[in-house]
């Protein structure tokens, strides 16, 4: 991946290009499950159990992969307490910090507008 | 599909719930190809080819399908013009320009903070 580091270090990012990897970080934060991660850390650390009774039937595998790149992309830390039983905490980083207003008008579009978007769709599927 | 229209007017939507159509519907706003094609009809229609031209590198099916997922939803009109040879072209609808900012601000940050992404990654590949 050093091919696209360089490229766009090189010139400015561009979604619209193929290469650039703006792309893979609109897949990021647009994921719905990154979504509704950041929004649960938005007011404070969680522990990974209680992220997973927040987030309504999202899967260990599903919820662990959100974390584990969500933490690589250096949106969330991840602490590992030596206690009995252990402890597992995630917080937002300053850079998550930054895109929860983002995620959170995506949040209130979802749900505001989903009754238009439900009738919409009741007309394409009857005509 | 009745259950998820029926529950989604009797309660408020809440994404947190696995039932809640508002899920999907983040799903539809934040992909990257959603997010790419709203881009590019912000500032008037476009043909087929217009569309496939800009976004370098999706593909007939994945463009196709996006327009089509689009279109259902009710972001996106599509009219065929019975011309030699025929031209489709696509234009948002109102409820497609109020996605509009959001989206482009999902794309600023996404261009804007690629390069703290980037060195975010290579620290975590890296320990």
């Amino acid at each position: 991946m050093s091919y696209v580091l360089k490229e766009s270090q090189d010139v400015e990012p561009d979604p619209y290009q193929r290469n650039c990897g703006s792309r893979q970080v609109l897949d990021r934060i647009g994921d719905r499950w990154s979504v509704l991660v950041v929004l649960t850390l938005a007011h404070g650390g969680k522990r990974y159990g209680e992220l997973a009774q927040r987030i309504d039937g999202v899967s260990q595998k599903m919820l662990t992969q959100t974390l584990r790149g969500l933490e690589r992309d250096g949106l969330v830390t991840r602490t590992a307490h030596a206690t009995v039983p252990p402890r597992v905490d995630y917080e937002l980083t300053d850079l998550g910090r930054s895109l929860v207003d983002l995620v959170a008008g995506l949040e209130a579009w979802a749900t505001g507008h989903l009754g238009e978007i439900e009738a919409a769709r009741a007309r394409y599927d009857a005509r």
